[in-house]
This record gives structure tokens, C-alpha cells and sequence, in this order.
């Protein structure tokens, strides 16, 4: 069918909003909704519809297809950063609609540049799933936990079959009354995996319940933690848990921050750890969500997934004149396969990365991704942090001038 | 110049690359940037390069600009709910990368509109900065805060003097040793508002360091709490505090979630409540952060804010044998004026929901996209609730088949 | 009826173990209860028996009585603070059964004395009570929670009918879906005042009941929250918000610690701050527990209160070469007057703080209180920073000499 | 000396107020110490010099010792509990002086006794001690973590060669920046054990510091976590975690609460979940502390741990129109040898409960009394709960009756 015979279908109650892909191609089923609401909403689709891409490549990303939002993409970098994975120099690509944090964020870099770059580790690697089962009282939710300490080469026999490159690192039982929750925790290489996590773990459940008297109620029992700020992520991990840091000469601090050592690491200690505290907050940083949901976005990342890269400590001190400065992600969610990475300009961020696909070693694309985004949050949070101090030495400085 | 000359001056090192936009316009600017970059790395950038508008636009929200990131952009709805501002049916238009996402709150809206809507409410309405002062001791913070506490009326008088809009609601003083932090609530109307509350603020800091013993250390002293998971906005709420409920017969959680109003409460309180519980958890919800992050990215919301509108409360009991199923999310950071709404994708797709631009009253078209986001996420998690609860019983099923 | 005969009469079955008062006096039915658990349990209660007091003064405060918990007491000070309501050396009674701790925050205490004394003050003091009420509907809860807003007046005026002292400060509406909490915040004067609070609240709760939607579910909806650990506590203060600091000087800490003020500094931040951060807590200290609950025992506090206590912050800086400390309860339920204060010895500890009874004006013996038992706190935090930083100083040391 | 020396000598500067026990023996002492602050302060010391044991039993407990402190000691049960360890019916003393708070726990237990009791289990058990290490870089946090997993044996063997009963379980490094935290847990058998854990840890971090870059910096590093509010210790436990449940048949519930199952399902929702998660809190229940806080009081327990006992989740709901109710604490420390459990009222405490010393098996002490408290404090859920359940009724049925 065509635009204006799927237009009339629907219009005519013979077809709905969502099926006009069985009736077309992505491109015109597209383009006929936007004609269906652009007539009952009065709204111009002109730029939505104007992607640059076919939309059949975005159908296993997307329902109901209207055409595409489009976010301005800009760069950071190079990000020089000595890694696990990552070395050498790499151009980081951000996409965000909040002027000025592109230019933040490269103004760190410049400063770890001129450091001769930071040092990065990935820490912890390992994505969860974790179902919660319903059992007859505290005993047999005792029995079950112990059942499944003892038998978890089974369930990850069972949960490994499901899947090529998974690995089934850790099953811990939590029990809260007739609740048995079983978080399941993987490496999925260079996958994000909270798919592949779902499904090897929906597996492994099936023992569970066979070989105990638990039944599942839930395949996610909130323990995982998917895209909520919750303190199991941020001090166990999610997906991989990464660390950076950078030690920058007092020189350099006040040529890239107008400022200096000390007034960053007050204002580190002041903002980030005690008014973190104060405010009852899993994450102690200044802005790293920022840099996270930037790079996510352009990078093809699960951008939900921001929730759990915000779980990250900053820390900042003055060592022998100059300043050490750490940036921590407990949970960041990062692939090069997969999901939304396959997309057109998704994959072509990746491409300038150097990361697109899979590693060799497996894994290791996904943790340079990780790496490189941690670096690049940390000089966005020592970007953030030198303006606010700076500004402070400004006000200090009029003072003294009355 | 033009692309060439840009080029060319870049590997002379006459120009940096984040110079270039003043030598070219924005367009000529992005291309030489992909150019050099795509020599660099071998990267191929004719998707990122065919946006569909002219740079110029975006250069308000964007430095260092390469081109755009394109995300696929489904619509859910009609969205029903009787609201404080928002009434009758509307289209949400949701950008994501995560298949299934859009047919699933879609599948939820269609148990909303069956069950003749939801209702919504904006709880709260109070975007916050909280600037980190320093003192001598705790008496001269006690004095700062008691001051303060009696002098709300010239804090405001300075505060809203930088703004048309704006209005300062409230001023809590928190004291921990000697930090004052200053949380600063203001009334934004239909901006998200940061920018707004930020600048108010500072210039009601200048009469606290005037009036007062307190040093400014830094604007935002983590009180606030901007894109971190902090257990104050989910207590106290930031930007808008929005709730959403519905009632749902038992033949309708029968004939679209096929399930029992029973199965989805009991999932509700294993996994969102207790399981949360567990997780040392601000969520206790399924995927609340999946509506709002493919809102925010559609509509030119700030999408690290995703982190903030995690803070949300699921609810579902069974009342007289039907489902009655609650969302509240205590921090959604909404604007429908500032920041990425003026950009063309995202206007449009503000349009389709039909709350592009200030209302009238001011407010009420950010209150309105704040309640349709409620209401699709509560869609949303009756829909990922219904599926967790009908595995289940598909499960038990086949058991007694067995 | 005298011993023999109650212990006859339980075991006849004619009498139930917790009526034997109704019986005799209270000593004699302490008596019998234990001669009738001794014989089942052949447990000795020779000491549990051998309290200083007549059994009759403790029927407020127990029931089932077998005698009295002995626990050492000691003493550490003076404790010198200058406060709002404190002022000049004061002892402090701290009963524990954790051998070092008294002689540990002595040391803090004279540390603290050579310094010329600490500094503190009440910040804030609220003592709180919310009910949670069930409502339609999203509607209706914003509608009572407007109405609470409009209405605290009447709601003060028949809270402050049940009380002689109390005054109503504030009453926080906070909306979950279909649920309404009222947070109730009362002046409680020298009482800790939550019997007080429960019973004003009661009466407030049947305005709100008759004037609004809403139905009253439970009297404690948690949000209040009582001896449970929770970030509303730690934020907004429950009871008193007390901070106390000090200043020492290079010379005697490390007279006192025999350390230098970086390395308790240091200590602070990477345990206090950093741990802390990472373990999630709401608890930035390292034992405020300690002296808190050796106070609260002495002086017949609340001892489960003491969950609530531990909801604290220290800091520790170098100022010009000095050492900057400080220490901030943000919820301190404290009381001289009702519950447990009036028992014997209990009575006697408060005599020896000088605090016992109502202040004059009133609330400033429990602000005194408060002031003191925060400023021992801080001595014990100082004495267990020291020790631990000047460990590591002698294992360096060890590692130099060899 | 006699006390009327002792005292000369104080007052002539000759003797501190802390060094009279090496001059005399402790009740002189105790005397000497009292009749100078009596002095000083006005203070009648009578019942605080009234103690029923000699003053050298509590010298590993106490210095500076004035007396005693003298709690009411009541007395709950029969506990009736089919636990791991506890069998049969049991009475548990409660030290306390709330009033009300003895009747409300023993009417909880009246209702299990009638429900044929409670069943009990321990989950797990390790007590834990967590130093914090300095590192150079992320580099070397990344070495030191992956070091310390590959060699726990040895970190055991040092460990372990510390003690006659601890056994290393497991070894857990957390990074952040600079930081190393390891999380070390213990079995301590009947034990509290953090004096083993604490001396156990200091041999093994040698072993890191010798073999590592790393440099200890504070043995406890926050991340144990002892005696703050913290996640980790709610997510992970620490001591035993412990959970405990009942049905009672709807029968029973009217008899002893005078309210239903679902009023009491209903207030559990609304006030322990939803409450508490809008809290903020860790604490999902309605008073558990105050049940531990009295029994830790009576059995010589460390009451600051109370703190960590509040980690708690009750859950209720109807079971085929009966209640079913459990609470699962996930960080109770208790022991039945060491720390005040050898003083005189505490040992009579834990012979009348039949726990006294170590157990057979060892460890079995230790889990029975966290079986027997923890099924107290559900005695005092479900009566708190029943409370406010059926007052909430009967103002519905006043309703009615209008």
C-alpha cells in the first residue's frame, strides 16, 4: 500500500495506528503517521521526517515510527587516557541539547592532555538480572538460598547454553520474609547483555524451580537494578565499574582552571562529599550524568541507562602542591554490539571511537568504550568543579579591590 | 572560508577544531570538522552529516558540532488522562533505542483509554539550587541560617529581579560543621529552569555574603540535587512533583495484560516494593526511567535529568476485585519554553503533544507535559508488570498441563 | 497476696505472670516472677533482683518486671562547650559495657578542654509524628494535601489543645499515588516529646478526617521516622539538630593524638567521607553511636532512639596548620523530663549533668543536653580518628627503622 | 588508699580522676569518684552507688566508673520458635523504659504461641571489618584488588592465626580512586567478634601492605560498616542475618488484635513499604529497634548496634484469609561470650533465655538468640500493627455509628 491508502485505511478503521508496517515499507508506514497526526495535531513533521537513514534498519529498535528525533553532536578530545583497554589518544563524541558542556567537557581533556593524560581501570565487569521467587516461609527460603550456593555450576550450565558469548560469573541469594531473590551477575563481552542476562537467567530459573520448592513471581526482582538509583549498584557494580584519575601540576590547574589545587579540593570535599551526604545521595560528583547521557546518546548506548552511570564518586586532593583527582563509575552500562549501536550515526560514533563491534579479546571494545567515557567524565567534572571554584576566587578577588 | 580552507588552516595548526565556527558558518563549520576527523580515524560520517536542519539553530546548545545524532522516534497513545493541566486524548511521541519499549507503554495507554482514563496531578512545583557556603564555626552558621530564616523577602526581592518569570517559593537553610547550604525552590513556569534558578541565586548569594559571616563556595552545593540519585528530591521533589492512577476492571487487566488484578499487585509488592527495599532503592518502580528518557529525548528535555525522574513510587492493589495502580515521580524536570525545545525535531514533537511555548496560564503546558509523561509511565509499568505477572501464570499453566 | 502465694497462684493457673501487680506490690511480684522463672529455667536472678529502687516508681516504664539491668556507668570531662544553651565544664555519665570507650572520649574531652573548648548550638528542633491517610484517588490527595496547606492553624489549634507545651512548627503534606502523609513537627520543650506529638497528631487527624477525603490508616505512616534509619531524618532533623566543633591546634593534637592534623584529616575524609559515600550510608562518622548510647542510657533516653543518632556527619580539616573539626546530629531526641528521666539513677546522672527537670526558659536543658552529649561525641570521634591515623603513623614509623 | 585519701588527693592535684583503681580497689574507687562529683555538682548519687556486684567484674568494661545504671528489666514469652538453632518455648528479658513496650511484644507472642508458633531462620552470618588502604593511582587500586582476590587463602591464614574460633569467609575489595577498601567477614562464632574481626584484620593487612602498594590508612574504613545507618550492611548483612515468620488464622488476628488480616496487610503496605520508601529509609518496619534495643540492653549486647539491628523488612499479607507476616533483620550482632555478656544481670539474662556462653555446636548460642530476638521483634510488628490497624477501625465503626 501506499501513503495515502494507508492514510485512508486507518482513517477508515481498517487498520491501526501500529500495524501499517504490515502493509508497507518502514519508510512509508513513517511517513503516512506522521500524515495521520500531523492532520489531527496540526504539528509540521518537516525535520522529524527528514532522518537520514532507511527506517527498516530501525526496526528492531522502534514501534510505531514516526521518523527520528535529531540532538546536535559534538566532540571532546582527544581524551588521552593510559587503560586497561584504552590507550592512546581518542576523539570522544557527545551528543546533548545543554550549550556550553561540550566546550566543558573539552576544556578537561585539554587540561589531562597537558597532565600527559589520565590512568583508567575497569574494575568490576558484570551485568545482573536477579528474579525474585515466592516461597512457603523463612525455611524454605533458607533451603533454597543454600541450594542454589551449592549447585551454581548447574545453573550456569543452564543459563550458558542460551547464549554464545555470556558467562555466568556469581549467583547470590538475598531473602526478605517468603521472598528469595537470586541476582545473576555476567560477562557479556562486549554486549551491554541486560538481554542476554534475561534470557540465560530465565533458563536458569527453570532449574531453580524444578530442583526447589520456589516459584518465580518476577524474572527482575528490582535487586538487579535496572535504571534505578539504588545502592546494590552503586556499591557492588553494574555492567562495569570503572575508575580514572589524573594528577595535574599546580601550573596546569591554574592555566586551564584559573584556580588552584586547594580551592578545587575544597570545593570537591564541600559539594561533592558533604553535601552529597547531606542530601542523602548515591552520587558524589559534580556532573557526571552529564557526560554519561552524552556519550550514551551518541554512542548508542540504552540512555535510561544514565540512572546508573550517575552512581559515581569524585574525589579531588592536593598532593605535594598539585592536584590528584578520581572519578569512580560503579555502574556504567556500555556495549559495542548491539542494541541501539548498529544504528547509522550510532555506529559511526563508534567508528570514530575505534570501538565499533567486537573486541579482540572479547570484552575489551566495550571496556575501552568504558574507559574512555570515564576519562571523559572526569574532565568534565574537573571543568565544572575549576568554575566553581574559580568563581569563587573571583568574588574573593573583587573584595580585596574594594 | 570555506570547507578546504578550514581543513587545511586546522592541520597547519592556524585554527583548532573548536574554532571554526568563527571563521565559517555552522554548517561549513560541522562538515570541515567531520572532514578532519574522518581523516583521522577512518570514519565515515554521512549519516551524522545528513541532519535536517541548519546548524545555526543549534548552536546555542552545541560546540565543537559534528552533525546530529538521529534516534528513531515512535508515538503511544492517545494518551487519556483527566488532569490538573492536561485533558483529553494526546499523542506522546517517544525516542529510544530499546525495541518494544513504545508498543509496550502503547499497550498500556490502550488499558488506560479502556478504563476511561487516568487522572493526574501536579503535586509540587519547585526547581532547586543550593549553593555550599563556608563559615568560621557552627554559632556562625546557626547565625547565617537564622538570618536567612528571617529575611526570605530580600532574597526573593534580589532573586527574581534577574528574571521575568521566576519566583522564589521557599529557602531551606541545612547546616552540617561549617557548610551553610541554601536550598532555593522557585515557581519556573513552563521552563525546566535551571538556568533561571541558577542565575536568581547568585545574585540572592551576594546579599547572604553581604548580610552574613558566609563565604560562597560554589552555586550548586549538591542540595540541590542536579542529575544525582539523592534521596532528597526523592523526599522533597524537584522540578515537578507529578502522580498518575487508574482504575482498571478485572476483565480489562484480563483482556490486555492477560493476568489477574492479584498477579500484577503481588508482583508490584515482591518486586517494586520489597525487592527495592532490598536494593537500598530511591526506585521503586519496573522501568519508569525508560518513558521518561524516550520523552525527554523526544521533547529537547535535558536527558541527564532522566536520573532524577527515576525517583518514582509504583503502586497497584486490588480494590473491589479491580486493579487500582498508582505512579509518582517526586523529581520531573520538565520545560516546554529554553534549553533543546527549540530545536526543530523536538518543537515538532512538542507540537504533536500540543504544548510547544508558554502557556497560558504560565506553567500549565509544562504541568501538562509533566502528566502525560506520568500517565504514559504509569502505562508503561502496568505493562511490564502485566508481562512479569502473565509469564508467570503462563508458567504455572503449563505446569497443571503437565 | 505475698510471694508464695502469687507463685502458687501462676502455677495453679489462677494468675497470669504479667497480673501479679494487680496482686501485691511491685517489688513483691517482681519477686515472685523471678522465683517462678528461676525454677523453670534454673537461671540465678540474684543480681537482676538486687535493685537500688523500689519497684513502684518503674511502673510507668515497664511491665512483666524481674528486676533491673545493671550497666556500668563512668564519667568523662568536663566536657567544655560554649552553646546556645550550654555553657562552661560540665561532667558527662556514659554507662556502656565497651571496655575504652570512657577513657577514649576523656581523651577527646581534654583534648578539647586544651583547646579552649568546642562550640555548638541547636540548629533545628522539631519532634515529629505522620500519620498516612488513604484516599480515591491522585485527586483527592492533591486536594487534601492543598487543604493541610491552607489549614495548619486549625490543625495547630487542635494539636496544641492536647498539650500544655508542645507548639505545632510546621505540618509537610507528602502524596504517594493514593496515600497521603502528614508530617507533623512540634516544639516539645524539655520532653522528647513523642507521646506528646502522637497525641496532638491524633487530635489534628480528626479535623483532617472530618474536613477532608481522606481516612486516617495509621497514626506512624514512617515518615515521622521513629528508630528506623531513613534520609528524611537525616536531612530535614527529627528531635534536635545539634552541631559541635573545635579547633585544635598542631601542638596538641599531637600532644594529645600523637598525630599530625593531615592525618586525621586524612583519616576523616577517606573513612568518614569516602567510605561512608561507598557503603551508602546515612552515617558520615565513625562511632557517634558509642557516645550516644552510653549517654541516652545513662540519662533514660529512648535507647532505641539511638538508631536515629547515628544519623551524623564529622569533618575534619587543617585550618592554617590547626586542626578543624566538626560534628553535626542531624536528629538528637532528647529529653530532662518523662520517660525514662524520672527513674533513680537515670535522675541522678541528669543532677550531675545539672540538667535534670524542666529549663528555664523551657527547652534549654534539653538544648543543654543535646549541646553536651554532641560535643562528648565529637571528643569521641577526635580520640578515634587520632588513634587510627597515629597507628598507621607508628607502622610507617616501624617501616623507616627497619 | 580509702576513699576519703582518694578523694584528698584528687582535690590536691595529686591524683586524676581516672587513676583512683590503681590506688584502690574499683568500689572504692566507684566511691571516691562519686563523693567528688557529688561535690562538685550537687548530685545525690544513691542508686548509681547501689549496685548488685563488685566493681571489678565490670573493670574490662568500664573506666572512670561512678555505678551503675539501673534499667527495668521485664519479660516476654514463652517465644515459641522452630528455628536453625532455638526449639521450643523460650522467655526472653526485655530491659527498657518505655512503658507499654513489654505488654505490646509479649501480646505478639501470645498471638504466634497461638498460631503454633514461629518459624526462625540464620541466613548468614559474618561479622566484618573493612580498612581503608591509600594507593598511588587507579593502576594500582586495580593491582591491589586483583592481588587480594587471588590470595584470600593467605589473608586467612594470617587472619586466622589471630584466633581460636574466627574463620575468614570471605574477602571483598571495593575501589574508589586512590581508595582500597576490603571488606573482610568473619564467622566469630558465639562471638559478637569485632575485637577478633578487628585484630584478625590487622595481621592480615600487613600481609597486603608487604605485598601490595598499598599503605593502610584506617583500619575501619567505613565500608564494615559498624553502627551507622548504611546500605551495605542492609544489602549484605552483617552479624547474622535473621528472618522470622508466622500465619495466624483470622480467627486468631480478631482475638488478639481485634482487627483483620487485610487492615493489617493494609497498614503494613501504606506505612512500612510505601512510607518508608518515601523516607528514604533503610528501615522498612514499624519498631523493630525497640524490641532488639531491650533485649541488647538485658543480655549485655553492645546497644550502639541497635543501629545496625533497625536494617529490618517486616512484610504482611493475607494468605487464604489468614496473615502471614515475616521480618527479616539484615544485620544483628549478637553473642552470647564476650563483651558485657559476662556481667551479672546480662549472664543471669542470657541463662534465663539458656544461651549463656558458647554453644554446641559453636555458634549455635549466638543464632539461637538472634532466632529468639528476631521472632520477638515480629511479636512487636504484628502488635504495633494490630494497634493501628483496629483504631483506625474503630474510628471507621464510630463512623458508621454516626
Amino acid at each position: 500500500m501506499d501513503t495515502d491508502s494507508l492514510v485512508d485505511a486507518v482513517e477508515n478503521d481498517e487498520l491501526r495506528l501500529h500495524e501499517l508496517e504490515q502493509h508497507a515499507d518502514a519508510d512509508v508506514a513513517a511517513k503516512a503517521r506522521r500524515q495521520l497526526l500531523a492532520g489531527d495535531t496540526d504539528t509540521d513533521f518537516e525535520t522529524i521526517g527528514e532522518y537520514g537513514f532507511e527506517a527498516a534498519v530501525a526496526e528492531p529498535n522502534i514501534e510505531n515510527m514516526l521518523g527520528a528525533a535529531q540532538v546536535p553532536m559534538g566532540v571532546v578530545g582527544p581524551v588521552t587516557v593510559d587503560g586497561g583497554a584504552a590507550g592512546g589518544p581518542t576523539y570522544l563524541p557527545l551528543a546533548t541539547t545543554e550549550g556550553a558542556l561540550v566546550a566543558s567537557v573539552n576544556r578537561g581533556c585539554a587540561a589531562i592532555r597537558a597532565a600527559e593524560g589520565a590512568t583508567a581501570r575497569v574494575l568490576k565487569n558484570a551485568m545482573t538480572r536477579a528474579p525474585v521467587f515466592r516461597v512457603e516461609d523463612v525455611a524454605a527460603a533458607s533451603e533454597t538460598a543454600a541450594w542454589v550456593r551449592d549447585n551454581v555450576d548447574r545453573l550456569a550450565e543452564a543459563a550458558e547454553a542460551t547464549t554464545n558469548h555470556g558467562e555466568l560469573r556469581e549467583v547470590t541469594p538475598y531473602v526478605v520474609g517468603d521472598n528469595v531473590f537470586l541476582r545473576f551477575g555476567y560477562d557479556t563481552k562486549d554486549a551491554m547483555g541486560m538481554n542476554m542476562a534475561t534470557i540465560a537467567t530465565e533458563a536458569a530459573c527453570e532449574i531453580v524451580e524444578s530442583e526447589t520448592p520456589a516459584e518465580l513471581v518476577a524474572l527482575s526482582g528490582n535487586l538487579c537494578s535496572d535504571k534505578k538509583p539504588a545502592a546494590i549498584n552503586s556499591i557492588e557494580g553494574r555492567g562495569r565499574t570503572v575508575a580514572a584519575d589524573v594528577q595535574i601540576s599546580r601550573d596546569l590547574v591554574e592555566t586551564y582552571f584559573k584556580t588552584t589545587p586547594e580551592a578545587i579540593a575544597e570545593a570537591n570535599t564541600r559539594k561533592n562529599l558533604v553535601g552529597s551526604a547531606k542530601a542523602g545521595s548515591l552520587g558524589f560528583n559534580a556532573h557526571v550524568a552529564n557526560t554519561v547521557a552524552a556519550a550514551f546518546l551518541a554512542t548508542g548506548q540504552d540512555i535510561a541507562q544514565v540512572v546508573d552511570g550517575a552512581n559515581a564518586i569524585t574525589t579531588a586532593d592536593v598532593r605535594d602542591g598539585d592536584l590528584y583527582a578520581s572519578l569512580t563509575i560503579s555502574s556504567l552500562e556500555v556495549g559495542t554490539v548491539g542494541g541501539g549501536t548498529k544504528l547509522p550515526t550510532q555506529s559511526e560514533a563508534l567508528d570514530l571511537i575505534g570501538v565499533r563491534g567486537g573486541g579482540d579479546p572479547p570484552g575489551s571494545n566495550a571496556d575501552e568504550l568504558g574507559e574512555i567515557i570515564t576519562t571523559a567524565a572526569l574532565a568534565g567534572e574537573l571543568s565544572l568543579l575549576g568554575a566553581l571554584a574559580s568563581n569563587h576566587l573571583a568574588s574573593a578577588h573583587e573584595e580585596l579591590g574594594r
